[in-house]
């Protein structure tokens, strides 16, 4: 809370920035001049919490005894347990005991607290990490929902579709990773035409692959093509997801690109994936020793790898349905792991993912709405530095709803006006409009509500106020059919930002070249 | 947050309830001994503020100054105005201007940090105040929205419906006031059908007629015939809500029926009905600095009528649309309004009432859903002590909906699940369940599980977790279609709660007496 309302702070320059010639200088006058955006959030409202001092040393202190006795296990990665028997834990075959608080000393040693991750335009620079929130779209959906075509495999043409629609909302920072997935294009060659449609359509921040080693460094390539080598040797360009094999495995896909992206100085989000009944205790209190156990195995091993590189505390926290074994979203028990593991976080001084707008619903109907609403709301609460699946969500993660798009983008941009906080400057005590309107009138037309009448309330691109006549009059839609309607005209509108032909020329050889390389396979 | 997890704190017994003989002995055995019901939240996690100790000074030092300098009119009510004369403020006119900090110093003194409210059946006594939170239904919608019939004028029989479903809805504590508005019934009579349908039909506790003192005064008498005359003096059976006719306007007939049960020792929410921009300022600071010193002076009267006599600091907080002037719900500036208010509240010492499932949707589609959820939330963690408003509610409040209520009381359940924080007991930390599963395994069938199977999370009543496949093959119905099912069959299930006949007879009586006493009229 603050007694006065700056404006969001600026994106900070990157240190090596002004050394910098080359691609820097291509770089540098990319911006859409129309487009409004947002700002990351820098929140001004207290965080939430649930636990005190003594339940979060309580968890802590059960972290390090799963570390201790039960162990995690790091699979098909020499390299990784080596580093851990170097750095002084226990391995036996391919379980990793740790002394009671080696990984924590090792990330606080040297994992920074907040990082800028850099975009090709540098004005979509974002801060992850402190009191700033970032907000991404979905990750991972095979399928697409529409209600033009219902329920059908995603393309490469939906993936540029939800990059364009992302780079066109005021309230998403970040592109995003797979925000669908392109099952028309072959599995082995697919994350070269993701990672090149972050960089054509949009300017934001981008994620990585992590399918494969492989890929990882291909991600790195791109970059560099973009960014300029040395620029992304000193600077974080790529933030990355890698899940844990939950309960207390790392694997080796995992850890190959872990390894990738730690040594390239880029971010991971170290993520054990939980559905809360199956991979982890049906407890709250279980579930969090558990993760934060996980984290602090993984996020270690970054720092193993590269001291000094970004990591993320992340946590994907679901529950199952106890009849079906489904996951479920949306509910309370979730919600309370949420904000926990955000408290553990910033004990353990690494930002913080968790949540988005996570719904089970097939399509974007109440259950979706609710769902969603009651997972984002406490995502923000929980001071959570970087929001993956922020929008588009459908379906337990397997659909990428173009209506959710519209739907989730809306809340998004509310939580942004919420994390302002109260101002208290003299504009915003009012007392002068309540003085010259006094007892019985009203405020519609005083001169403080005139001046404060573009910027007073959010205004929300889909709800529809208007009376239930005027509703009816103009068709009686549903949230879902005028949504329609704003997907398809924002996709009529786009246009691509600026790139340098030189860079689209390098990234194009690139993607041929690796293309020619190997045959076509879906493994 | 706690080490474990008591059950929740049983309704405390009233303090002369166990001398009384007669109404009360006819009252002992009238549960109906299937219904699963929940006990009013006691909240067990942190409230979530937005104010510091500087800005709510801040608040309050501008509410005196509204008070002192602007002051409250208090309309066609003399002996309001000369209870306030008497008590040491300025009065000019209808005009009251108040010395600084003398509402606050005649509220602490007397009014109640909670209080009881007794139900026809002791076991639905619920506690409003302190860090318990009771969830009522919606209150005034005049028109009836269901998947059936559309959109229509509410009768009798909707109000008694949806009596009838409060009453069977495990977490709505308490049966609200008028769930809709029977408009088929005459407006100078139709208060006695409604009381006596939450009687006859519930036995939860209920709210009482204010549109007329003489109805005020009905809604009384009708308490005596079901508690008897002494109990209803010394205890609260009926919680009433009083709106401001914001802003700083009192008028006569809130006053009216204000008095009438302050002075039966019945308790009111004194309630600035705000749509910011409208009936305040657009701003959120002084919105709360009129909003506090319009319950000041509403809440103030209540201790001049009777010192004592129960008083809940209510705010109503929406904002317009600047472009229409059309209400909006589940935007962000009223749940900062909401969140401060409670903090203000609990400053004054009284209880709290906000909030609820608002929401503008005409219908229960994906914004009703989120702009409701984005009310709820909120409402729970503003330590909200009275939640009116908590389901049933859609478009702006004029309409009462079958299905929304089956979606909205599937989301106050999970609050209450919410309300209790995180178990940190052995069983909640489950670090044998961990040590029992092991890395790379999974918890489905571990002792853990299965011992913790019935009560590990939240099941949702409405909400479709399965498969796509499984989903489409049952009609891929949407959230809206499940719920008009549930409603339909909970009043198939509908059983009524025994009522001692005498007093059956006796409250039948009074209505026809009343009745005939004079002739219908729509005024």
């Amino acid at each position: 809370m603050t007694t006065d309302t700056p404006p969001d702070a600026a994106v900070r320059a990157p240190a090596g920035r002004r050394a910098r010639g080359g691609a820097d200088a291509r770089r540098a006058t990319r911006s859409h001049p129309k487009l409004v955006q947002l700002p990351y959030i820098t929140r001004r409202i207290p965080l939430v919490t649930v636990l005190d001092e003594e339940g979060l040393s309580l968890i802590e202190r059960n972290a390090d005894t799963i570390l201790e006795e039960v162990g995690i296990e790091f699979r098909d990665d020499a390299e990784a347990l080596q580093m851990w028997r170097d750095a002084g834990a226990d391995v036996k075959g391919t379980r990793v005991h740790f002394p009671r608080g080696l990984p924590r000393a090792l990330i606080q040693k040297t994992a920074p607290k907040e990082y800028v991750q850099h975009a090709r335009n540098p004005e979509r620079n974002v801060v992850i990490g402190g009191n700033h929130t970032v907000f991404a779209p979905v990750y991972g959906p095979p399928f697409i929902r529409s209600l033009d075509d219902g329920r059908r495999y995603a393309t490469i043409e939906d993936f540029r579709n939800f990059v364009k629609l992302a780079y066109m909302s005021p309230a998403i920072h970040h592109s995003g990773g797979t925000v669908c997935e392109p099952v028309d294009l072959p599995v082995n060659k697919r994350h070269l035409d993701m990672v090149y449609s972050h960089i054509r359509y949009s300017d934001k921040p981008f994620m990585g692959s992590v399918t494969q080693p492989e890929r990882a460094r291909d991600t790195v390539e791109m970059a560099r093509l973009v960014f300029g080598k040395e620029f992304v040797e000193k600077n974080t360009v790529i933030t990355s997801l890698i899940n844990a094999n939950s309960p207390m495995v790392w694997d080796g896909t995992m850890l190959g690109a872990l390894k990738v992206y730690a040594r390239a100085n880029q971010a991971c989000v170290v993520t054990p994936f939980i559905l809360a009944g199956a991979m982890s205790p049906v407890t709250a209190a279980g579930t969090l020793a558990q993760v934060l156990a996980e984290v602090l195995a993984g996020a270690g091993t970054t720092q193993l790898v590269r001291p000094g590189a970004p990591v993320v505390f992340g946590v994907f926290a679901s529950s199952i349905s106890m009849q079906s074994g489904a996951p479920t979203f949306g509910t309370p028990e979730p919600t309370l792991v949420s904000l926990a593991a955000g408290q553990l976080a910033r004990r353990l001084g690494i930002p913080f993912r968790t949540g988005g707008s996570l719904c089970a619903s097939k399509i974007p109907d109440a259950q979706a709405a609710y769902e969603s609403a009651q997972t984002l709301l406490p995502t923000l609460q929980a001071g959570t530095n970087f929001v993956l699946h922020g929008a588009v969500w459908l379906e337990g993660g397997l659909a990428s709803g173009y209506e959710k798009f519209v739907m989730d983008t809306d809340q998004l941009a509310m939580m942004q006006v919420l994390s302002k906080g109260i101002d208290l400057s003299e504009n915003g005590q009012a007392l002068d409009a309540i003085r010259e309107v006094g007892p019985g009138s009203h405020f519609l037309g005083c001169a403080h509500t005139q001046a404060n009448f573009e910027t007073a309330f959010y205004r929300s691109t889909i709800a529809d106020n208007n009376s239930y006549e005027q509703w009816e009059a103009e068709g009686a839609l549903d949230a879902a059919q005028r949504a329609n309607k704003l997907w398809k005209r924002m996709l009529e509108d786009y246009e691509a930002p600026a790139l340098d032909p030189a860079i689209d020329e390098a990234l194009q050889a690139f993607m041929a070249k690796k293309k020619a390389e190997t045959p076509d396979s879906n493994v």
